[in-house]
């Protein structure tokens, strides 16, 4: 297949590889940074601007870092949407507001061309190794020709729903639930350890039962042993919480965990630790109790 | 061993079953309800009294609802302290205060008898499985004499740390995670069941991936099929947090999600869900957006 790929960061580049690698004709646009020189060798092509990609593809892929970026590279000059042949998808990998992208979808609509939401779990490690999880809002028939697109990328494929923005919903439930059992684990290791027990104790006697997630095995462990280089950063989490308190504020939803959690997050923005792993929000609960607890 | 057991509920009538079943000779003590008939054809003697039982027996473990009982039968009047022999061992494993433990192990300890904290995790399933998590505090060389009992009791058996109240400070480290993931996943599917998705879908489409627990698993299921039957009380749960907050002011421990959790607790009980399984807390987010959102 012709696909378009905008976005070639930490995520998109693996990605594009694994599009080449499956047989795939790949086209980007240029950028500021200039495209990795090993997916040029590998037959990427550069055109000049994404509306000429969209000339020239019957898919578009989209990887990017927040929702004015997505608007931007559709519907602003020399966009998508200037190029787009009737017919053409159009995918949009990035995790962003999921009532901005119902927007996009119906103006895309408009031009003949399908619109899929398709934000990914998995972050830098299930990129380079195709083992995403990919979560889908959109027609189920642009699902079906996405399809092997997905399977080249990623693993665990969901078609969440017709309605577009249901693949971003989901995605921020993941990053709601994953924000704050690392908020959970942080308060129950810093209880412990404050009273006086081995917190890798704890964790190892915590792991089987209720209590046990890949976060407890993971992220706990970040904790125990001052691990705080990302991983995921906080700066990106905080994000995903925007999207979320803006989605429940849209839907009518109240979310107060999430929103305290956020609050956390601040706090670790505050203290230069926005660039650390997302297990660094405990560092936020030991200043709340007013020293290092580990 | 000549072991006393007191506290016969739905989890300790199981334990005596199995401390019976493993060659022990156990005794209790008359209480308002009579012991299960079924124990007592096993072999369970009755005493008059707690210090009657401890007068009998090398080892006494207790599984009672809450500080006070442990207190009471400890220390009341013919209670335990007043017929232990030196060298005994009082096992506690309700779940209770830590820092009322190191008390009562503080006053056990002038009598020359060793304190064990040990309470569990695992349920009622786990009782009656002998599979039950045990999380033990206080002298090692008490813990080596009382893990034949814990063996078969339970299956995954940690020695937290010499301290008294290690124990109770681990299981209520557990009780703060399994609360709080619960009420993420509370938030993570009410937000996207009234954002239109099918949290089932959600449910299925995040299982496996960094959002992962025994948790999304089986309370997300419960929410999702509205099955609120308990599994495990709010009643009881409510009563761990209170547990982890009192230990957190204790220690200068700042908690914040947990303190939030049992207000969502309170909300259920001020509904009349007292008595629900635990992951009825997103009944709470529910009423806090205003209708049922599934």
């Amino acid at each position: 297949m012709k696909i378009g790929f905008i976005g070639l960061g930490v995520m998109g580049a693996p990605m594009v590889g694994h599009l080449l690698a499956a047989g795939h004709e790949l086209h980007t646009s240029i950028n500021r940074s200039p495209p990795p020189a090993e997916l040029i060798s590998k037959g990427l092509l550069v055109e000049g601007s994404p509306c000429e990609v969209a000339e020239r593809c019957e898919a578009v892929v989209l990887m990017l870092p927040a929702t004015g970026d997505v608007e931007r590279v559709c519907f602003g000059t020399d966009g998508l949407a200037a190029g787009l042949k009737s017919g053409s998808l159009v995918i949009d990998m990035s995790s962003i507001d999921p009532s901005a992208t119902a927007d996009f979808a119906s103006r895309i609509g408009e031009l003949g061309c399908a619109y899929l939401d398709a934000p990914v779990s998995g972050g830098e490690v299930g990129a380079k190794a195709a083992t995403l999880s990919i979560m889908v809002g959109g027609p189920a028939e642009a699902f079906e020709r996405a399809l092997p697109l997905f399977e080249a990328m990623g693993e665990n494929l969901t078609h969440v729903g017709d309605q577009n923005g249901s693949g971003q919903t989901c995605k921020i439930s993941n990053q709601i639930i994953v924000a704050l059992t690392i908020e959970a684990v942080g308060e129950a290791l810093t209880l412990a350890s404050r009273s006086g027990c081995d917190p890798a104790k704890v964790r190892k006697a915590l792991l089987g039962g209720f209590a046990s997630s890949r976060i407890l095995e993971v992220h706990g462990e970040r904790m125990i042993s001052r691990s705080f280089a990302p991983g995921f950063r906080i700066a990106l989490h905080s994000k995903d919480l925007d999207l979320a308190l803006k989605a429940a504020a849209s839907v009518g939803v109240s979310l107060p965990s999430t929103a305290l959690c956020q609050q956390l997050f601040n706090s670790n923005r505050a203290a230069n630790e926005w660039n650390e792993d997302h297990s660094a929000v405990v560092k936020s609960l030991e200043r709340l109790a007013g020293a290092t607890a580990f």
